[in-house]
């Protein structure tokens, strides 16, 4: 099995999870439990805080929320920040944002939409036209899970607030943290990643934000993690998440490199009489996202199932939307008999050149093959 | 280590955890995702819904959605369905439906709060004097956390239904599922559950509901979990429940009776010159609550953690709450030097009868030593 859809989920690491392991089968109590053993935990959950933290931003600012998923560090951050005047986002952000702004507009916000530029990438004097004196939040997702176009988030969110002081700042981090070398500056208010995607397991994410921004919880109850996420917390995933972040992270710029040999040989592998690349050439090196004109992407990613080749057809997350064409490759101008066709080849630091090579040749093969049929 | 804190949290059941690790390891895939690997998984979380849902409900009327908590589940329930009028609970709640009561009115739903029987079960006729045409939700806990306190769930149900029949009823069963035999009647519409109080892992929970009942989610994005609940689902944790589940039913009347023989023994064992015992006759058997009057719980609980008995002060959720009293046991009408002393003693179908017999030999011991002290 080749897997490309790495975007999706990762497969979670195995030295990772037998590290964690102990956190299922011995140190299982309760971490709000008065005794040694819960307590020992707390202390475990504040180390994977600080751990996980201490590689995108500085601990004096900014802290660590965690939560079951990035999904609900995304609507924590709406729900919690978008509550007055209007809500600025882009056309290209992850459902969890997308969704999450459409119930806002239910509850009375009004949500702006920003363009995009043709890579994916927000178009910046579009956002910032939006943005005004009552704009309470504007969120924009860091790398676009679709294309991997990567915003440059330091510089919107410095611009947002030259334009508004009192606006809050998001960003959905997911496809970023631990793959993308980058440090939170201060006008970044908060931003969302997930355990999964850097091969940590499903049912962990974390929100982080700046000390001094109090928000409304998004669940409510005994008042874990410091009153903004009750429930008890998940100590495996968490401490499975920490592992996985430092694995990571030791090796950001090697694994980065890495990807992107990956992501250039593929795109130099594939027919591009049969492919048009979407991603830009700034684009995260973790994802690429082709289309094959003309042809349905789910097609092709069937087929390639059936011969071992495991790859995605834009956001894995929306294929419940029952949407024809993804609202995020249209918004970048793509024409929908391109949109019908595209694919998302997504990498790990674990993928191989062989296997991206032996990818390419299953793609050009399926596809040439097609298209004859096609004739 | 003798452990009688399980209504905390339990030791997950090592045979499920071995078959459920596949999901870890080898199918890690995301549910969403199209090919045949994405799709299996979502033939795996539909199984897993069924089977836990047919231990509790007919699946004509009901169905499950998994969360990531039992907290996540109330809330899920008490800000979907408690949307408008007043909203009547009780003083007996768990946390995570207090706190959210607590925080709908501040959304502007009236909360009422009925008041308590000594034995911590709701009093009818106080919480039925609160229902009115207005009423939009009333939530009603089947097993109080602290005290084990039954309530008649489906009388309740019914009474309320027949005062107004607008009305929704929820009910927080957290510690019932999997403990006190049990079937969903058509009067309740939401019921809370969660995986780690039966053997399962932190991390997953499920909120039974009528299925004609439409609520607003909680957490918007992907549109999961038939769209009541967004985000990449723990498939691990979803079927670790659901194998912890199927353990569980498969005994439930079995262990019941083992719990039960626990439980009087323990009671039996505990010198009654220094305890005093909260729970009622007719409470869950697995939860046993006591007081040593005059001394503080976490004393007691300290000193016997010192001597590997591990034991609970009333909800382990509730320790970051920063109150010196439970309010569920002063509700109970307990006095302050009582409830100062509470101690909440819970049990496992794994806990023997030799552990019981040692709890209790060290619990007199160190309360009389307390005493000799004062003295």
């Amino acid at each position: 099995m080749i897997y490309l859809d790495n975007a999706a989920t990762t497969k979670p690491d195995e030295e990772c999870l037998s590290r964690a392991e102990k956190y299922l089968y011995g140190e299982f109590f309760n971490p709000s439990a008065l005794y040694k053993g819960g307590y020992n935990l707390q202390c475990e959950i504040r180390a994977a805080r600080e751990d996980i933290l201490s590689f995108i931003a500085n601990k004096e600012n900014f802290e660590l929320i965690f939560t079951s998923c990035g999904t609900e560090s995304d609507n924590t951050a709406l729900f919690g920040a978008g509550r007055r005047g209007n809500v600025v986002t882009t056309s290209g952000e992850h459902s969890a944002i997308f969704s999450a702004a459409n119930e806002l507009k239910q509850r009375g916000v009004e949500v702006r939409f920003a363009e995009l530029n043709a890579n994916g990438s927000v178009n910046v004097s579009s956002l910032l036209n939006l943005v005004d004196g009552k704009t309470s939040l504007v969120s924009v997702i860091h790398v676009g899970n679709e294309t991997g176009a990567i915003n440059d988030i330091a510089a919107v969110a410095r611009a947002v607030k030259a334009k508004n002081k009192f606006t809050h700042f998001h960003s959905d981090g997911v496809q970023a943290f631990g793959k993308i070398p980058f440090k939170l500056t201060n006008d970044i208010d908060f931003y969302s990643i997930s355990a999964h995607k850097i091969g940590g397991i499903k049912g962990c994410g974390a929100l982080i934000k700046r000390k001094n921004i109090v928000i409304k919880p998004l669940i409510f109850g005994g008042g874990q993690e410091k009153g903004v996420r009750s429930g008890t917390e998940n100590v495996f995933g968490i401490k499975d998440f920490e592992f996985a972040a430092v694995k990571k992270y030791n090796k950001i710029k090697e694994n980065y490199n890495h990807v992107r040999v990956l992501h250039e040989l593929l795109w130099d592998k594939l027919d591009k009489s049969l492919f048009t690349k979407i991603s830009g050439e700034n684009c995260s090196p973790y994802i690429l996202c082709v289309a094959a004109d003309g042809l349905r992407g789910e097609t092709i990613l069937h087929e390639a199932d059936d011969r071992g080749l495991i790859i995605g057809t834009g956001s894995a997350c929306s294929s419940n939307e029952k949407n024809r064409y993804s609202r995020t490759i249209l918004a970048c101008g793509v024409s929908e008999s391109l949109a019908g066709g595209v694919l998302r080849l997504s990498f790990s630091a674990e993928t191989t050149k062989e296997e991206v090579v032996e990818a390419a040749k299953i793609l050009n093969e399926i596809v040439t093959n097609r298209k004859a049929v096609m004739t």
